[in-house]
């Protein structure tokens, strides 16, 4: 059974649960606090591409008031071939990405596929993101775990809640409890175009919340995988009272390596980021 | 295939496609328009449960800025038992509409399911309502549409966008361009509790609003079916552009003769109404 | 909640259910019974083409062991529009059926859509099909179910078996036990190719018999719309246990007016039915 | 879009695909062939729960004609607990393995998650099974193709074909080619009970063979989760045309550590034998 009844929840879920005191967790990236009473914006570019890319980036993004700076140096496709243009830096992206913190002062999250770079990750980030099709990778959460470093742990696009909170309490289980859910879309026999792959499940924010004390925070770029429905969906993240975004943004999204259909400019980034200030001041939450 | 190309939107939805001068479409409800310029906000109990309930609420709701009452007659149900405390007043139930939309002059949009009782909804109602269930009735839409009558096409939870437009294209073939699109949530394996059968997708917004030139809201209150999800998904609906809500609003929500699961009460219904002014002003809607 | 646990069905579902006795209903069209211990083949063209074709067709499946013939008078479609090569030949094709079934004495089951119909198939046909999209169109179940005549309830293709059975419950409530329930493929989000929409269910075949006592068979031809599909999931309906198949054979297959995709060959279905004669002595149930 | 295109497959499943010749790979665990030519039933316990019960299990089934002994080791849950009643004994568990097989001559297939037990897995067993939940955890499959073992790559519940054929291609990219893809249950939104959370999709098995030239069987005992389904299901998928099955076989179910609901005992295993030997035979498929 997917859903989730109140016994399941204490038998299996008891450490990510809410408890009677309706404690939050407040999850800290170096000095940003995500929380229920926080919108936080981490924004930057699908994947590092150069050091000069990502240190442009890193300030673009800071400055019209993201918080984190995301940048992948690992890119899981469906399929292990990679077109002329795609590339992926892997060690040498989260030494730029490294670069780009210190120069700007804005803490980093990035992806662990292989557990073999644990110990570079986090030499070079401050939080380390579990990508879709590890949510269930349990020798690798648990690895990750152990490391005390705020998880960002997305949801499997085929997981129901119930999966995704079991994968969070194999984190806390291990001692963490640093975890910031993420949605990033699921599969659907109702999806809309060729190139929309999945759709947002932004009711699972409301549902996430009644449920845990974890903060939970929606990628509108990969859900959606469309730029023109990106800015909505990031509005209404913020609308339905999720804690945050996690959004691709490019200097030149026509042109990146990686998801070139999904990622924003500087200047639709600052519009929104704009809009997300007065509809997360309107339900309470703190944007900076 | 359930994605919509190009080339499928151009052979089998003519009548509902975009064209090329991006002129979308004004259904008007008696003096209401509803368009991609507005937010309108259509209000009632599930259920008309009586001549005096109906004309409270029908007050109540247009004192808070609802344009629309909504109330139902007829309630298709799984299966054919009604509790005790459910019933359908079916013709009843639309002479009471008939009563509340004089008394304070709002225009009234109700199911309907048998075709026997067309004439009757056409005295006593302004738009006509196709349930989820009916969406692919044929014989249903085709004797609807040559009424001329605006009609609230509801999405079925089964079925894809390119299905239900499919639907909508029965209508306008039919000579009436007055629909609306109502996104009423579908079904999904990803769902999140017992009480929530379904989860709403609110992607289909912007996707439906880029092929169609129909205007499309969103019913937080059906396709959420849990009371705490309703207000976030209707902010949500708003902030990701939707062109109206559909929503259940009665003065004790947890006695409500049918789905008193999803209702809201007239002060929660107040505060969520002053949240939709700023965010549709937001996003250049008007919302009254 | 989806699931059907033993108090729901109880409360929701006490004619369709099984009772403690385990008795099983034999459904009767004509001579030819349906239940749990027969396998019985309905077999016929998607749709009536010609007076010739489907007196052809009759004499060829039922020579081949089909105890019914199909074909179809009314085809709904997505869409509202028809290609050249496509008709519906209506009142005129419920008369060829109704001669074709004369001259080679075998019950016919054809679709009903619109309740203004229903005079005429009955003189015209032995078994009303309902359609996967008016599985849950209540007034048309009612009507048809008090006829009395036999009723083949297609599964919608978006609906749970809870759904489906709460559809048939509404037949036996209106005082007509003659169902068969006919699984014709779910939508999916885990579809393999263009041209196949939906994904056959077999497993719901041992769900429903376990649940309920009303026979059940299975469509190959529309759930998997690929004749290449057809005969392979028409042997594993049979090997699944289901109480029959109800399948597309045509003369010409790729020249069929509706669903040229999936129709098989007399010379293909002669061989199927060679090997549904021997899965079905293997299990336990006469196919003739 | 999850849809397999014919371009689709030529860029990005290259080593996966069928080639004009219709050539199909003969995966070999020790003597035992996996084919389009075979029906390979591969059978055993969940869990492998004692010395005693695995060596006693792997002489029924392979004396009812199992080719190969499944076991596991390693049993992943979605949440971290485990009830008193369930074990795993991981390096021990893979040492019984070792014994069962040379006791009775029977090659062994188990489930790697971790990629620090790879060694042992090799001196223990002679096929390893991905799990479904690392269906795409590409550093595990690269370092598993690199062994040259032949690979039981389960699909995900939440994965499409296309996926599925994805990460079997990154095993063959990394040059292995013996794998055999084994189906075990989607999650849908139509699922029947409680105690179902997935449905078996064996249209997936024409739709594999048709796209690939690699075996694929199917495990109905996981897929279904329900004992009352797995014989029928089991047949099915012969009669479907798999290329195998892999099967929970315990001498007391109810009493299994792992699974209790889906296990079967020696004796009804012992008739399915019998029937899909008469099932393999009729499509032209050699069961031993």
């Amino acid at each position: 059974m997917k859903d989730v009844s109140a016994q399941d929840l204490k038998d299996n879920l008891p450490l990510v649960s809410v408890d009677g005191k309706n404690t939050f967790t407040t999850v800290k990236v170096k000095d940003v606090e995500i929380s229920r009473n926080t919108f936080t914006v981490m924004a930057g570019p699908c994947a590092v591409e150069s050091l000069s890319q990502i240190i442009e980036i890193a300030g673009e993004v800071k400055k019209r008031g993201a918080l984190v700076l995301r940048g992948g140096a690992f890119k899981p496709l469906t399929f292990p071939y990679r077109s002329d243009s795609f590339y992926e830096l892997r060690e040498e992206g989260l030494e730029y990405l490294n670069e780009a913190r210190k120069i700007h002062g804005i803490p980093v999250v990035t992806e662990l596929m292989d557990i073999k770079y644990l110990d570079k990750i986090c030499e070079c980030a401050d939080m380390i993101q579990i990508g879709s099709r590890n949510m269930q990778n349990f020798p690798l959460l648990e690895e990750v775990a152990k490391t005390g470093f705020p998880i960002l742990l997305k949801r499997h696009f085929g997981c129901s809640l119930r999966d995704w909170l079991g994968a969070a309490e194999y984190i806390l289980y291990n001692g963490n409890n640093n975890v910031v859910l993420c949605e990033r879309g699921i599969s659907s026999s109702h999806t809309h175009r060729v190139t929309s792959r999945f759709i947002v499940d932004l009711q699972v924010v409301p549902a996430a919340q009644e449920l845990s004390h974890l903060p939970i925070i929606v990628d509108p770029s990969h859900s959606t995988f469309r730029r023109q429905f990106v800015t909505p969906v990031a509005r209404a993240a913020c609308a339905i009272g999720s804690d945050g975004i996690l959004i691709d943004v490019h200097p030149n999204p026509s042109k990146a390596a990686v998801d070139p259909l999904n990622a924003i400019t500087f200047d639709v980034f600052e519009k929104l980021m704009s809009d997300l200030s007065i509809i997360s001041k309107l339900i309470g939450k703190k944007i900076k």
